[in-house]
């Protein structure tokens, strides 16, 4: 959508120790298809701090849907992406972050919101040396209030290529998808609300 | 101050690519000394978006007081910092974090203001988990409106030993001070105005 509307893109991943590793190889392919201007991928290990099943190996990414917030919350995940990414902002001069967050059809995270989106605006006008000096930077999250479906039809108009991209939190080192997990049930139901085929590689598929 | 007041307190340094690497050091022994629960260093390289000479080799820290914000602010840090914070705090159930920002005798660095603490705190409040579900979180930053020299007398009044302490950016392995920066000045600056002997060790002392 940003490249879309003529932005000139500079993507940043975030290498935070994730199990779904297979998300930054995507990530650097979807980045490569779209024409951004660059693709850094910035490492820190969320690891050390604990208290999620994303980031610690002892904590198992559950099979059936969670009441609440569920044990694949990354404490203050969101907030330490953006952060990240208004430094790289700052650096490149960019007036824009875009960030893929998602409120509906969610998993409850608390800064997948919107009002998260807008605190951390207010923020970033404040804490940065561009910002004071009058450059404004906007937080931009076109997918927050879009369902599944939605999103699908949306990329496959633009005609993303879904087959590159990686949503499963059990990914293996191929990018294949578990199919059970939180974000594998949300994805494939975006596709069936959509009417648009799946391409998703499923790990099972190969045991047809 | 956190100490005194009675708090249980979990230190968290960052090495974030600082060429004052000595400072790290200095950390673990204020904690240790301070009594502090833990001490955890989070390793994050912001070397690599660059932009600042505290981070970048190529850009060297002025020996003269710079005009406006220097060449030593490092893009959106302190948003990282307490970023990281967030997230540690949370998965520690902490309901403060003590930042020692300072707006005053400072460099002008946008990120060290009460509006940014402020601006933070609302965004804290809104990005995790134990926030959203009732378990509200202060940052505190009793420092950031007292002058160098007050903050030398408070320190001092609390038994504060500024020997273990480093402020230097240019500081070298042995945590010697260049007493040429703008850190360097300020703190000097400080123990003048507080009227209590500097326990600094420059490097050029050896030479006398």
């Amino acid at each position: 959508m940003a490249v879309a509307d003529g932005w000139e893109c500079h993507a940043l991943s975030v290498d935070y120790g994730q199990r779904h590793r297979a998300e930054l190889d995507a990530a650097r392919r979807v980045a490569s298809a779209l024409g951004a201007v660059e693709h850094r991928v910035v490492r820190i290990d969320l690891g050390i701090f604990g208290g999620s099943a994303l980031t610690d190996p002892a904590i198992e990414v559950p099979r059936t849907p969670s009441e609440g917030i569920p044990v694949t919350y990354v404490p203050a995940r969101n907030t330490i992406f953006l952060a990240l990414a208004l430094a790289h902002a700052e650096v490149c001069e960019a007036s824009a972050i875009f960030t893929g967050v998602n409120a509906v059809d969610y998993s409850g995270y608390p800064d997948c919101r919107p009002e998260f989106v807008a605190a951390f605006e207010r923020l970033a006008n404040v804490a940065t040396k561009r910002a004071v000096e009058g450059a404004p930077i906007e937080i931009l999250a076109p997918i927050i209030e879009l369902g599944k479906g939605e999103i699908v039809r949306r990329g496959h108009a633009l005609g993303v290529d879904f087959a590159l991209t990686v949503s499963c939190y059990n990914a293996d080192a191929a990018g294949r998808a578990c199919g059970e997990c939180d974000a594998c049930r949300f994805r494939r139901a975006g596709f069936a609300e959509a009417g648009i085929p799946d391409p998703t590689r499923y790990r099972g598929n190969d045991l047809k």
